[in-house]
């Protein structure tokens, strides 16, 4: 496993926790926090690991950019850390594994597109979730994205323009975390949702969750073109046949796949 | 009318209730019983009825497709079957009636995709949704396209990767479904909502359901292109015309398309 | 600035409020209606102001269309009608200002999309809302186009098909409009809103507010690749400049842009 300075990764069982390690800095993301969150990522998608908790240290769950390392960059400096952000956006949702935010104190700005970015999220009551971009001189403009995408039109851009922190129940209400709990009882909501997002086989699950960004934004028909091709091949898989053969034969199914 | 073996179809004034029938096999969807859903909303859209109901015998809605049917499907068989089952699907979409689906117990799988393909719901206090596939061996790839486009996708993720049931008042709330009433009054709902979905010019109303299926998920300025356009013919049709004049006349409107 | 005989335009300090003001014609959009708050909308756009308030005179927000002014037109002359609502539309969208809507009473059809139109909204509790075209002879297909990209797919099914009126509380759970309150309080609600929201780099605001109406209906990889590019842009302006160096020398900003 890579050595890292900002982030803590630990695997216990089939799960790898990825711990934003910067409380200092309030979690904020800078060029070598994202690099080694992207290398966390893509070296738990390659593990036989079947979910990924995504943690911050400290008082906040992460504020986003680091201002000290974006003020000092000219154009393509900016546009090669926004890269590097997007990319790890976008490993979050392609690799096999089911990724879920455990979100305590405040995520605002480019870690509150880390929260939309995960397939899941549970929050604890003293979250907050915020694009603050909105309020002052620059904007949310890529954490907006993945936001845009988990709840409606009019939250989006009250929550864009206005710069606002939204509560946790809040945010639940939006459709932007699964579940609120007590601070005290986060640690259990996210393993028992993680461990209820993992059941089953983990090809079956891994293509699902695949299939499933690919098909979200498109056209119903494309989506549709796309989920029956995959399905249809999906049923002569391992898994598909175990759990078919299972369920008519009424035992409990022993997934290989 | 065609001879089924698998639902029973109904007439009443304007409305045509479907009644899935296996309850034996829970309303699974079989290879016979998705034929005659189609070709029972085909006859149902060439008919001069305005509404349709599909609803389940028993104590279950659907759980989705047999299982005793696919696992003996190689890939060509299980894409046949899907290809079925996604014509039906856009069937209900496409026809000019508006259908309404009456949920009791469970709908899970293709049956929790049945409620999301019909244009309004009503639930009995007693339903429940999943997408059970999630927490298996295959995967709700296909039903997941539809549920994408009714609730938010994070709650799309918890429902498709934990498989687990939500139940009738989070479906209301996540937007699944547009009632929830306590068992005893299901019919009654069904038939109040589905009267005031019905009211007024039929051809209006068939213009106008199909042209919001094609406009949802385009791009809002490829929407209203094609949305400007229907809207300026359709201002010349004999429904449009005699309902301006009723409105202007403060008389009551007489239909005749 | 333009004079108007069906609208009142009026600024205050950095705020623009255009009042429908045709209220014996319950605030509907004849021909010169529209076309007058086109202008004030444009003339608002060019101008310094930061935000826009869209509000209406009398009983009732805005009854939509006039059918005195649509009957009497051909297939081309109602074609046209729509072409200028739409642009109206897409003008409150593309200005650099935040428009907010000032919702009491009615706002049904038309005057619905109006409301869904604008970035925010803000309703009294005794504001309603509805697509009233589904249950007469016409039918609401342009209104539909914003309303269905703010509200779940059922919802717009039901608002379109029934067209019933749903109530304050109603459009708030459903993500139409942002704020309820009490009648009495409507202004200082729409004041607070729109103060939040039209805080920070001018300049910074109205790029952030363009840019997310042309990333919200993109797939999702699009829109990164669209929001990339205006955030690294964007990070050499003087706005972002400065909000990044007051943030680090802990000081408050000063806007230039």
């Amino acid at each position: 496993m890579a050595e890292y300075e900002h982030i803590l990764v630990k695997r216990e069982e089939d799960t790898i926790t990825i711990t934003m390690n910067r409380a200092a800095r309030r979690n904020s993301l800078s060029d070598q926090h994202l690099a080694e969150l992207l290398v966390a990522f893509l070296e738990a998608g390659d593990s036989d690991a079947t979910g990924v908790v995504l943690a911050g240290a400290g008082p906040v769950f992460s504020a986003g950019h680091d201002f000290a390392d974006v003020s000092s960059r000219d154009l393509m400096g900016v546009r090669e850390l926004l890269q590097l952000c997007t990319e790890l956006m976008a490993t979050m949702q392609s690799i096999p594994q089911v990724v879920i935010a455990r979100v305590h104190g405040l995520a605002t700005a480019a870690g509150c597109q880390l929260v939309a970015s995960c397939d899941l999220a549970v929050a604890a009551e003293s979250a907050g979730f915020a694009l603050p971009g909105g309020k002052g001189g620059w904007f949310c403009h890529t954490p907006a994205v993945p936001v845009a995408r988990a709840v409606g039109r009019k939250r989006l851009m009250e929550l864009a323009l206005t710069g606002d922190v939204i509560d946790a129940a809040t945010a639940l209400d939006w459709g932007m975390v699964n579940r609120v709990v007590p601070d005290a009882e986060l640690d259990t909501a996210v393993a028992d949702l993680l461990a209820r997002a993992t059941r089953g086989s983990r090809a079956s699950k891994a293509l699902g969750k695949q299939t499933l960004y690919a098909q979200l934004d498109r056209p119903e028909k494309d989506a549709y073109a796309l989920a029956l091709e995959v399905m249809a091949a999906a049923s002569q898989l391992p898994g598909a046949r175990e759990g078919m053969a299972a369920f008519l034969e009424k035992r409990a199914p022993e997934w290989t796949d």
